[in-house]
């Protein structure tokens, strides 16, 4: 473990203490880096003229005098380098080129079927990697980092897709590898609910909580979950999998993975849009036969569209899942006590029928000791909540301690993960 | 936050590793700490000396030689203090002394109702607190501090109960402060489950694991969470109360929170007894209606005893109750994904009929992913586990950062928590 590390563990815990405090804040002087970290001076100037000399930070204007002459205060280089992230969908692929602050530089989506399969789908995104580093105006930097979110279960050691139910062709496909091998730089892969909780976190509404459950409701149902201020996967990296909790023991509910009465079954985008192809065809919704008149099929946005415009047969079938995930949640609310459940993926733009019956439930449900603090919200980062979270996911990668520690050691970034 | 400190943080992050070092083998060279904490030689030697001069650690054997002199190792000594802790039940109190190392010294239990008042249970513990050093042979180390668990949510910064269901009287009673009036020690107090999971994570079947849920089915049923190698408490210290999970609709299925179609209304031991009473009466089992003639009641305990015994109807009620738990926990493993499920309390001593109901389940109702590496085991700490479990508390309590940075500060322990 340690026969490789040059540096002292405490000067590497010094180096990344120096660096957090000035990456997460606008600017930082060294008296206040003292301050807030509780390190000696002599230890915080080595760090910082040693993240200088690698260009990492640099000089801002002067601070604030405390007497003598003003001080200069330091900067991280978001512009030192620039990531490339991508957001896979069931139906969609977006990419994204972020700084190392995780701004959002150029984003593009398009759709996609995730079932054409990892050749035809990761292809594509290398394709767009390049067609949207091109279009990035002033990118004068080199890349840092790759980072990806898919649709399914992800071994996060491996970067490998693990028995994805709505994935034929990617069980154990190296999708880390794929891009390192293209690109050379350091990738990091998870699943796309990990993604979007980090990315919430982060730069979103769950900023600063400590639990927090994070539901994508879209063509599945799944949850990102962060404990203790970071984000959990479990011991196979399939924690969050809250779509195939059972919540009926109707045995006719039969569920793509295999099993009965999962929540997604009847709570999916896709129950939600069989279920308005049905009112539709039956005439209970006149409106959602219009939509299946002009647009050949329904979808689970057409059935939200319609419950926005007062289709009572849509409404119903909004407020229906919304109890069905509200009684999922009121479990996860037991079980795990967050003081912040953020509701996001495609569903979530359904207007407010679907949050309102979650609410119901959750509230009504849960022992008031677990919900007298809790907020239930939707995504603040809506659809852009995969990328930004992609990218957050590779910056707290590459500014870890263990990567920091090898590059100090190698003198340079590598490319390993 | 930085105000009262005199040390720098890297130096107390290196005391705290060093002695996390000594503390958790049974004897180390500096070489040793060196090697596997990555710090520097000359840091090392320093904070042992510091740890010396305090007498929390002493010069064992000689350890090998690599060369030159062999070097003297060094020892934690557990010895130097000891702490009183207790577990409270729903019908018992067990106190006993332990070492500095978690070692118990002296164990004592007796019936007690917690419906009595925090008034009336607490005084009967500091009772048995000093009856329990008197009777320990051979101390003369200081009480450095107190561990209680209880049988409801704690507000684990506050050491208060908070709104609990079967604790009349008990809202909001500072149990914490109750006991370091009387003894001017630091007091740590949970929730009893908590407090077991702890004690198995430290010292018993969940060693070495970072995500474990521990179900304590006893009267009530909750469980203690293990995430990130760490004990969860949640947002309100409620996390794992999952005693008031909904698992059936039937809304003749009254809790005694109130609430309806709970899991503890159905699983726990209130509802096994009277189950079993009711089976006696009906004369579905005769052999609890001859206990009952016996003994004038039937307890959970019985029933357990019972099916042990080959009585068809109890055995129906204890795999019935272990069904249910099963339920919730394949809920709870869809949500956490764990690598390790202990089933404790006092209904996990029921013979196999409960685990064998709670393994079937589970295995047959989570997905494939999440239970590959899944273990569901029995306590190994048994009726010992809350005791053990208070003593861990306090000594994570005693040696964590926080605490030495205020003894160094200081020059001495003390009593605040």
């Amino acid at each position: 473990m340690t026969t490789h590390r040059e540096l002292p563990e405490e000067t590497l815990d010094a180096l990344v203490e120096v660096l957090d405090e000035i990456r997460t804040h606008p600017a930082r002087s060294r008296a206040e880096i003292v301050q807030a970290r509780g390190l000696s001076r002599a230890v915080v100037a080595q760090r910082v003229q040693e993240l200088l000399d690698r260009g990492l930070i640099e000089l801002g204007a002067a601070g604030r005098s405390t007497g003598g002459r003003a001080p200069r205060l330091l900067r991280f280089r978001r512009d030192a380098g620039h990531l490339l992230v991508a957001d896979l969908g069931a139906t969609s692929i977006d990419v994204a080129v972020a700084d190392l602050g995780g701004r959002i530089l150029a984003h593009h989506e398009e759709p996609a079927d995730i079932a054409d399969g990892p050749q035809a789908v990761l292809g594509r995104v290398a394709e767009l990697f390049h067609e949207v580093l091109a279009a990035t105006p002033g990118l004068t930097s080199d890349l840092w980092g790759i980072g990806v979110g898919v649709p399914g279960p992800v071994e996060f050691e491996t970067r490998q897709t693990v028995a994805p139910p709505i994935m034929p062709g990617w069980d154990g496909f190296p999708v880390g590898d794929y891009f390192a091998e293209r690109f050379d730089v350091p990738v990091w892969v998870d699943n796309d609910v990990n993604v979007m909780a980090l990315g919430e976190l982060r730069a979103g509404v769950a900023r600063g909580h400590r639990t927090v459950v994070f539901v994508k409701i879209g063509t599945g149902i799944g949850a990102g979950l962060v404990v203790g201020g970071s984000l959990h996967r479990g011991a196979q990296g399939s924690a969050g999998d809250v779509g195939h909790i059972k919540v009926t023991d109707d045995p006719a509910v039969v569920c793509r993975c295999g099993k009965r009465g999962c929540l997604e079954a009847l709570a999916g985008g896709d129950a939600i849009a069989r279920d308005g192809r049905l009112a539709a065809e039956s005439g209970r919704s006149p409106l959602l036969a219009e939509l299946l008149d002009s647009e050949g099929v329904i979808t689970a946005a057409g059935v939200a569209w319609a419950a926005g415009r007062g289709d009572p047969a849509s409404a119903e079938l909004i407020r229906r899942a919304g109890a069905l995930v509200g009684e999922m949640l009121s479990t996860t609310v037991h079980v795990l006590n967050p003081s912040l459940v953020v509701i996001g993926g495609g569903m979530s733009a359904a207007g407010d029928d679907l949050l309102a019956a979650i609410r119901e439930v959750v509230y009504g449900r849960s022992l008031p000791l677990a919900t007298r603090d809790l907020t239930i919200q939707r995504s603040a980062l809506g659809h852009r909540a995969g990328v930004v979270g992609a990218a957050t996911m590779v910056i707290d990668g590459l500014f870890s301690r263990d990567r920091i520690g090898r590059w100090i050691a190698r003198g340079a970034p590598d490319a390993t993960t």
